[in-house]
């Protein structure tokens, strides 16, 4: 929390907004409320203002193996469901909630956040692989389904980058070791390398780039 | 059934045996009866059985849009988890049963039935193709994890094949003009074509051939 | 030549300078003269300036088959040959002359055209399809080598478009039909389409966006 | 050579015949006198054979950067082509005059090695990574041409064998030691894992795979 307070106060100190809402983004009712207090902050300022940009970057998953040796350890239904709802089609509500209110329209810009976890096998994976092969999926077709509303979907691969979610994945060492002789530039990813490019990438001029998914890497993600 | 009642008389009057359950295989019960009746009558036979192969087809989920226009019709939590669990994840919780209950081991070969969906859209095609893009990353993770079994797993992807779940997407009709255009032999996949395929495929000497999408469509997927 | 004059006239309206060689981008003596009167400018020019994009979009290649029922009409080793040096290769060799005589470095952003054509066939298109599979391979090399120097590659593949390069393409006509029921906002991609991502693509901020085949296209090469 | 003689004795033994070629596969006039030598023993034998299976598998190219810091070491022109030529435009005349000379017709299987470096970047491999990408178009295309013939086209993917041809890339130790990381069984490739699964996939009820990159590496290709 004290990060967060730090990144609300750079961002007031630059002259512009922060709205924090600290809930679970995976329930319905919470996602609810907060379009709807978005929604009741938009009319109070008749500024005719929308969403711009909906990053979906949510990482709560099992990382249990699917059919081990040792019965007892394996992934259940509700694990299952619970990963690919929080990381995968949890986008597709928040995305339907804000087409519904109407606070996203021309110039929108979806991106979510995916991993290389979604073409390929890491021990304990299983589940979040899915739920990544999943979340692509859904920016496919919400880049059809939205495109000619002037809203476009992208899904971004960032590089193995040094943050608190990588430290819970079990073999995240392993996981920085093969980055670091991976990337062309022998460093991991920071969360400025992926913020700088979305900057460019919101822009209103890249209405038709729609559907990809994007490798904000260094070029890791293609090296063998 | 009376297609069903016919194939069971061709099994058998080739010598061979069939044994049909019809229950829904996405109810984990059902599951668990037919995996327990199958392990008894493998016991009372006493001649050391085991399963050589796991076929995966389960066609049952969602054609609902996302981001509708008209609010109301696009598709909800409910079904998209439940198109995800029918399509992609019973796959997992089947081969976790014949794992544990030691059904399958060496030489066993794990399909399921993916289809150009898990990567290109179709209109209202949303959930499915979620759930066609987790069912690949299932193979490709049961495939690392029963690897080392001797166990292979490959997810199959037909050529748009003339069959009662065809008929029931929306737009079949141009998925069929499509392909007949596409195919480089200008017809469309039969289910025999796979069924040759899986006879070479099923054999123990592939058991190196691990983790694919295999394309059995006579090069339709791979044509612009 | 009218439309090149009116563009360089249009440039030059807008403030900037427009250098205009009407040469064989292929041959390599054309290349060295060109680079070197590029160098030769800049230096007169003591603005300490350097090349910032670079954008490889050859089209010429042969279109005939490659094993047809009536020989004769087959592809010939010279003609395999000078698809690939003209459409993939010779962008190996502007890039190689750009870093030799240090006319790009830091900020540097290379972008190749590809054509959904690198993965996917086309009647009579293999060579041009080899090429744009070599083509979209070079940039990811060029993307791992440069990417330490602060120089990215990456390829773009446009929808289809309606320019005079397409219409020599035998079935151009089916290529449009196809392109215009596929791509979500049901029209053809515009040159201005990719100019404008590409205005947000060339910033400085993107310097880890590398090694990409980025689809401008609206969302058409990602549809079934 | 005293392997080829061993495996010849080999074959011989088993009661089938191996004609054996020491040409240099890339050069048409050799291939003209090896494929004239062949019809012309078929046609002496009166059996009407022809030919069921070409494997594909030339490994001769360059391994020089694209754009180092220090010019000199740079790819030339000529190694790219004879790269591209050899290791996979041969594959495109072998079937040409296969063809031609009616030597293959239904049942015919055509083969090519390929390698992850098709989608991969690994230091110095840049040319043969443009032509591994060539030769899997080329795959695609004559599954495309010649599928309604009856002859597919597939791509084999073996992973990391100890090969000679593997001791001469220069960082084949890393590659060992990622391949044995990424297996799910932690052992290289033999050529015995790959010609096994050829046994299968060579089978005449196979006629509808076709146009894939088929993995036969025991999932390491999927393994991040």
């Amino acid at each position: 929390m004290p990060t967060v307070e730090r990144i609300i106060a750079d961002v007031r100190e630059s002259g512009r907004e922060a709205w924090f809402y600290n809930v679970n983004a995976a329930d319905p009712e919470k996602r609810a409320e907060v379009l709807n207090d978005v929604a009741r902050r938009f009319d109070e300022r008749k500024r005719d203002e929308q969403l711009r940009v909906l990053l979906h970057s949510l990482a709560f998953g099992t990382l249990r193996p699917f059919a081990p040796f040792e019965p007892g350890d394996e992934v259940t239904q509700k694990q299952m469901d619970m990963t690919c709802d929080v990381m995968a089609h949890s986008l597709v509500y928040w995305v339907q909630d804000c087409v519904r209110k109407k606070l996203m329209s021309r110039q929108g810009r979806i991106y979510a956040m995916t991993s290389t976890g979604s073409t390929q096998v890491w021990k304990g994976y299983g589940a979040v692989s899915a739920a990544k092969s999943a979340l692509e999926s859904h920016i496919r077709q919400l880049a059809f389904e939205l495109g000619p509303l002037g809203i476009t979907a992208n899904a971004i691969c960032a590089g193995v980058t040094d943050t608190p979610a990588l430290k819970k994945i079990p073999d995240s060492d392993t996981m920085v070791q093969v980055a670091l002789r991976k990337n062309p530039s022998h460093r991991l990813t920071t969360p400025e390398d992926v913020a700088n490019a979305l900057v460019a990438l919101a822009q209103p001029c890249t209405y038709w780039l729609n559907g990809n998914v994007l490798y904000i890497d260094g070029g890791e993600g293609h090296t063998g």
